[in-house]
């Protein structure tokens, strides 16, 4: 049976993932449920699309991935199931499945511009419904909480086996983020923080290849040295992370606090 | 197999809901495990009674619940394994387990009243025992963690198709917190707030089909407008939540910080 | 399949936990994965050494531990697996993986002593490894997620029924702390805080059948009763907690804010 994997801004302290957990397992018992997080900052988009996206790699084709982070939730936007290179994507048709896409589908950031997310066309060999169908979408579906009522259900049906085809009608494009990279202007790389870690952290776009050995790192008027591993660092320091992208980091500290930094701030790159 | 849903006061900072589970995977391998949640306030029973309650329609019949909110841990207080209608349930017998049965077992609150948990009779149909079974009641009990010595081998017994009465002497009566159901006093209904979520929503013991869709809502001076979804209101506002109850709700925003409000406080709403 | 018990400072916050879930469900898709705890402190070796030990009683022969919390990730320590009296321990070697080894391989923490990490021969008839072989570590590594890219996989590799030797060359010692137990000086036993729990409890490194029922406990300027259970407690109180260990417990309430004390505090006992 596959895995299927949960990211969304429910948080552990209300019962609402164990309750599409039961969802799920009362559907098809002998799936593997995952969790990936559930903390993504409330109504947060791009934070749930980001770490969505740094995880992805690690799980293998037939996984189910539904992720719900859904401030739109009892309004009009759409509800997707999409497969792409054999894995399945479920959720509200808002960016949080960006990772869904190759970066070329997504189109990338500007310079001076912050992530919004936008219209984007499936690649090809990708396929993608609105989820309509009678048998998952069914009158009692809650106002407020369609993880439970519609996502769980479509996830727990294409575990079974079920047709993606006969959750709705297809359609040919959905919401996303640009790609995640951080944009090149003059020599400059102009990343933005995505993330911060439990450890202090600040995860930003810029992408490891993009920077090269010898760039010279740049936060909140402090430059960085840039090292390979924390073992290296004299302190405040930026590297490659797990996921490829440009941390800045304190070794046995946190960035985080030392900077007075956190989402959205800026951490630049001077190309060699 | 089964399967085992656990909702406790235990947290996830400590490794006690992870020996809860290695003790239940050590009995009963097979079993599937879901947390409903561990974030519990610490030693309170009503909150660990709603969440569950808000949670168990969604499993499946032949599910095996453990709650373990426990104040009186070593003391005198019963262990219960109870069966209704399909569903197992376990914990200690302080009203943490009131879901278990229906609301005409429980009675309901009255205007002015408070939730206290007050003995309550078993329903036609149903089994219960004090679970005393040397076989899961061993001297080695622990008299501040039933959950792992006690509770969790019953959990694994019943996972392995042990008989319910095998656990020890059959009771007739519990501990219940009256049904969850405002009291209607004059036109008026009394709400009270007994949770709030981690969106800072404030989650009401008033039930939608209570209201009816022309209720005039109020809380700590505020008269809010009833919405049906999020996206409907246009800010502070009350609607039916994802469990049937009526929350006030901020969209994108913190009804319980905007409001100054929590736990216990009121919302009443005038029926037209 | 075996059990696989995961214990990290990585929180839930991020997907770091969830994406060593993927790592391990792809490679061996049938075990049963529990988390011990993701919320060790960050870089608190000492801290994921201690609750792991306290849940490692708990589990089954045969089950596979994968415990980091590894401040020197990317460095030159080294990777250990470990099989002691059936269990597997996988981990970076740093004193977190200590509750393999017996006490008596340990050692005993001196009297005015902290817990330092130190190196530690193996007992006879356990087998370890330095994690080295390519087919675990590979080029890709990550300099600060070994978890995902070495640990991950190796515990995956035992799963499926791999043979530690396979892992990288034998190696006959490793860094553990000493064994958990207050030394005891002129009749005083010298207790150190090792762990606040989640209810305030001050769990301490003394334990229940060193102190006797006439110990008469101190700590931060008051006496302590030493009571069975929280239900005799008539306030602050010292009892032996459901790991063996006496902890400082405020019934209803939290002993670590009424004292004002935390990790490193001293508990003593007079012994009578």
């Amino acid at each position: 049976m596959p895995i299927i994997t949960l990211t969304t801004d429910f948080g552990l302290d209300d019962a609402y993932a164990g309750v599409m957990k039961g969802v799920i397992a009362s559907g098809s018992p002998d799936a593997t449920l995952i969790d990936l997080t559930h903390a993504v900052l409330a109504q947060d988009v791009l934070g749930g699309a980001f770490v969505f996206e740094t995880a992805l790699p690690y799980f293998p084709p037939g996984t189910i991935h539904v992720v719900v982070v859904d401030p739109g939730v009892g309004g009009t936007r759409r509800r997707l199931a999409i497969e792409v290179n054999g894995h399945i994507f479920i959720g509200p048709d808002n960016g949080c499945l960006s990772a869904a896409l190759p970066d070329a589908s997504r189109g990338y950031r500007e310079a001076g511009a912050r992530y919004e997310a936008r219209i984007a066309a499936l690649p090809v060999g990708a396929t993608a419904v609105s989820i309509e169908s009678a048998s998952v979408v069914s009158n009692d579906v809650s106002a407020t909480f369609e993880g439970r009522d519609v996502f769980a259900p479509a996830a727990a049906y294409i575990a079974n086996g079920g047709a993606l085809l006969e959750l709705g009608p297809p359609v040919d494009s959905m919401l996303a983020f640009p790609a995640l990279r951080a944009p090149t202007d003059h020599g400059l790389l102009e990343g933005l923080v995505l993330h911060v870690d439990r450890f202090g952290n600040l995860i930003t776009d810029i992408r490891g290849e993009d920077a090269g050995p010898a760039a010279r790192f740049h936060a909140l008027g402090r430059d960085l040295p840039f090292v390979r591993t924390y073992a290296d660092a004299p302190g405040l320091c930026a590297l490659v992370g797990s996921s490829g992208f440009v941390e800045v980091a304190m070794p046995n500290g946190s960035a985080s606090l030392v900077l007075g930094a956190g989402l959205g701030d800026r951490v630049t790159a001077r190309l060699a």
